[in-house]
Parts: C-alpha cells; structure tokens; sequence
C-alpha cells in the first residue's frame, strides 16, 4: 500500500495511492502516523476503505502533498554508504555514521525548494529512506528488518558551501593521558551539519510511503535522479555498503529507534552512463528546477526550485 | 514561571514548581506544549491553578520528572560557542555553527544516565537552553527576544571517543572549477555527531522550563556543573560568545524556528578555581554519577549515572 499526507481545504488527510496517478482520501482525522501506530488493526480497514473509494479518487497531480510524515520523531541520515565512497575515503569507520535532518527542512512532493544566495552551492542527492514501523533497541540483526513499515524517497539537499564554512580546525581539549585532572590539546577537525543539511527544504520526501510488503528486496532498487529532465544519476541500492537490516541493528544500539522514525541510507552517486555529471555539479542555487528521484517500485519526487 | 512534565500513574501531567522544592500537577490532559501554543490565555489560567493548588503541592524530590517538553520538533545546540574556545580554533566560522540531538536522547532530571562500554568516555556539556515560543523565520536582531517562551537547562553529555571513530578523511566530490560537468577531488574533514551527540540519555534537560519573564538577562547567570559532589565548572552566560538574540536571528534565515523548539547555547567551558579539572575530564563511563547543573534563576538538574 502507498500512504502519504496531502493538504486539503486546510486541514491533513491521509492519501492512498491506488497507483502513480490516482489517490483515495481517508476521512479526516487519520493521520499516518497514527496508522502506523496501530497497523495491525489499521492496515485492513484503510486497504477497504481504498477500495470502497476507488470510484473517487483524484488525480495524485491534483493534489497537495505533504511529508508523508509531517512531523518524524527523527530523520537519521547515513553518511557516504556508496560503494563508489570507498576509495574516495582516506579514513573513516568501519560501521555507519550518521547527521540527522530536522523535521521542519522537510518538503511534500511538488513543493517549491525556495533557495537564498547566502545558502550557496546546493545540490541533490537521491536516497531511499527506511520508515520504522515498531519501536525498538539493541535490535539483533536477524529481527531488524521486522522493524521496518515501509520506504520513501528523499532527496537530501546539502550545501557544500555551508560545510565548509561550519567547519572548525581547533585544537580539542582531552583528559591527559595520566588520567589525572590534566589536559592535552589535540588538532581536530570537526564539521558541523545543522544548516548545510538542515536548512528548510533541504528535505523533499515522498510522495508518499510503500509498505513493507511491496518491497521484497530494498538492495534491488534502481535510484534515478533528473534534473531539467537529464538523467545524472542511475544506481542500485545494491550499492549501499551497510544495509538497512545493519543500519538498524547497529543505530539501534545507541538510539532507540520509534514509530515513525526515517532513516535515510545514503546517496545514489552512480552517474548516468550517457550523462557523466556528479550530483555535485549540479547546483540547484545557479540552475534551478525541477529535481526530480525516482525509485523503482517507489515513485517519483519531482520539486520545482525557487532561485535566489 | 516553572514550568514541567513529570509521570504520574502512568499519564504525563505538568508540573508548576512553586520554588525549588514544591510543585502544583495541573489536571491531566494539560501538556507543556499545548500551554506553550497558546500562552497569552494559558498563562493567566495556569497561574491562578497554581495558586489554588498550592496546598496540595508535592516535594519536587517526590516526582518523576520526565523533559519539561517531551517530544520537541528540534533540539538546536551551538557548538564552541564560549570565550574560552577563541583561542584554541585555528579556524571556523565566524557565526553560530550547530547540531542537534534527536528527542529520543532527552532525559529527565533525576532519571540514569545508561551507558555502554561502546559508548567510550562520555563527558557531560552543562548549557543553557533556549525555548522558543512563538514561530519565526527570518527574525530580525531587534524581535529575537519576543520568540523566547523561556529557558531551562541541558546537559549536552558528549562521547569523544564516538566522535572520533565517526570522523571521515577522504576527498570529497566538487564540480571542477570551469563550470563543466567535470569534478575534482578535495581533501576534506568531515565529522558525523549522530552517535556522539544523538545516543539514548545524552540529553538530560530540565527539571522545567522558567519562564522569559524570570529571566531579565539571559547573559548573567552562573552555569555550575558539580560531579559525584566535586565542583567542576563555575562559569557565566556572559561568556558566550555568540548571545541568545544573535542565533535565534542567524538561525532563522536558514531553519524556520517553532514553538518548543530547543536551542542549547554552547558549553559553560571555565574550570572551578578550587578544582581545576575540565568537563573533559569527567569520564562518566568510568566514573559514574551523579552529574549535576545548576544555573542561578533556573534551578538544579541532577542525573545518577548507570555505569557499564
């Protein structure tokens, strides 16, 4: 089933797509994550009411969209989980590392990316995104993917300009190694992702989330990213270094992972054969929109862009 | 003002401390947030309830306390942001750079700490904490103060050691300097907080939230950090460098701020003249807790520690 959040007449409705093109409306009051909270019981009774109101669905173009989850508990995005990064990576860890986006940088489908000059360079990469269904910690690896309600797609907008800039060459303070109340200085780098990643609207989503069951394997997903209808990217999650089932039994050891929760699993870097641009070449501040992700068995998020 | 959310009988209710020892429970269905949204009415009617319960208040020594705001859309921290820093970064921004915790490692005054072996050395970050009030984006220098709902405290615990492990050199992906579809490689720092900052219990906070009104100057209060009975830190808001006004009206060109949204104002950094040791030398993963913050007009945030 595909669930995602419009807007209508002001307030949230819950929207089932039938298929890329048509959706049903749930009455209001529904939200998705309220279904997701409660799916065993849930489940059935939206998949009738999808088919009871089959005769009435609307155009999915016609439609307002929202994050298919307007508010998540959190977005944990996993950072360089290409195969194309490993030789790219001098030194790095061995299991994922993760940023984290806030809510409010999500965006719906179809809603503008509104960009200021002072953003600079910013630029698309295409990801699936897991959506937790059951809260969990210290999960084992084999009952992680029990885990999982289903996938979007996000398209994490990152500033390559503002990392630089949010970036501190400094001298961090350790305990000394005498273990007394002495301290050494240590040359550090340290980066900071709360608005290269976070800004608002750095966070299309959706349009909306498949479940589970549609989804038989996760690490057989074509990802494509279009920009102004060239193709710049097509990769295969077959490519992401950690896997989802990993991903969750080993951030789940540290955070617990809720209801709802997102976890984006890394960027789609493969460039189209006939095109040969990276995604970082492409920057929506000068070139503008739209940018659209497309994820087989998904859908596609397509986002105009607002230039400064 | 006090203002926070404490567990009783299993339902959340909030809880007005008269002063640092008694608190009124409002009736249940009352949240923190809800009074928050809808502070000009709520306000005054909180106040008088307050009042005509204060014969049956309780020993805040008594109640579970859980963080004053649960579940908040975003937790914003500031990062090196104290006088004493100047002189150790080589180079960074001149503005405030962030991350963010996620709402799942908040933890309320007088709960454990739970920490792991893979943890590594967790050291606590007393700080003062900012929340916002009303919605903004783009907030001008001059209207940043009128955003603020009021301040509590947090306790911005820190693994080192995770830090470390999720730091990647490699050489990042940027578009060749002629405009093309060409790339060049740049040898690039880059460090993930989502572990470090984001683990389970890395976010005591509160015991409440005072309110603006209490606070004349958010700049001129006394942060102490006391650990296992110790002095640690003694230090002043005077000392950050980047003020309360500045990043809310920074922040808000880039991440549209919402009512409950947290910011974390930086670590209060100056050891106690009697003790000497830095907050970096307080291995809580080896030497347990208790860890206590305390900032004059706020109140006492204390957190046992679960040890490995």
């Amino acid at each position: 089933m595909k669930l995602g959040t419009v807007e209508a007449d002001g307030t949230q409705r819950v929207a089932v797509a039938l298929d890329d093109t048509r959706a049903v409306l749930l009455a209001p009051g529904t939200t998705v994550a309220g279904l997701i909270g409660d799916w065993a019981n849930a489940g059935p009774a939206v998949e009738l009411a999808a088919q009871a109101g089959a005769e009435e669905a609307v155009p999915v173009a016609s439609l307002s969209w929202l994050p298919p989850l307007p508010r998540p508990g959190k977005i944990i995005c996993v950072a360089l989980n290409n195969s194309a990064n490993a030789s790219r990576i001098m030194s790095g860890p061995g299991h994922p590392a993760t940023f984290s986006k806030p809510a409010s940088s999500l965006l719906g489908h179809g809603r503008p990316v509104r960009l200021k000059k002072e953003f600079g360079r910013v630029h698309p990469e295409p990801e699936l995104a897991v959506v937790i269904g059951t809260k969990g910690a210290d999960i084992p690896l084999s009952r992680a993917m029990d885990h999982v309600f289903g996938y979007t797609i996000i398209n994490d907008l990152t500033s390559p300009d503002m990392r630089t800039e949010d970036t501190f060459h400094y001298r961090a303070i350790h305990p000394a190694k005498d273990g007394g109340d002495g301290i050494e200085y240590v040359d550090t780098w340290v980066s900071y992702s709360g608005r290269y990643k976070g800004t608002d609207g750095f966070g299309p989503i959706g349009p909306w989330i498949v479940t589970a069951d549609e989804i038989p394997d996760p690490h057989d997903l074509t990802v494509t990213c279009v920009h102004q209808g060239r193709v710049i990217t097509v990769d295969s999650t077959a490519n992401l270094t950690h896997k989802v089932d990993g991903v969750i039994s080993f951030l789940s050891g540290y955070q617990t992972l809720e209801p709802g929760d997102i976890i984006a699993m890394g960027t789609a870097l493969k460039a189209s054969a006939s095109g040969g641009a990276a995604v970082q070449n492409v920057n929506l501040t000068r070139l503008g929109g739209p940018i659209e992700v497309t994820i087989s068995g998904i859908g596609t998020l397509s986002n105009p862009v607002e230039m400064p």
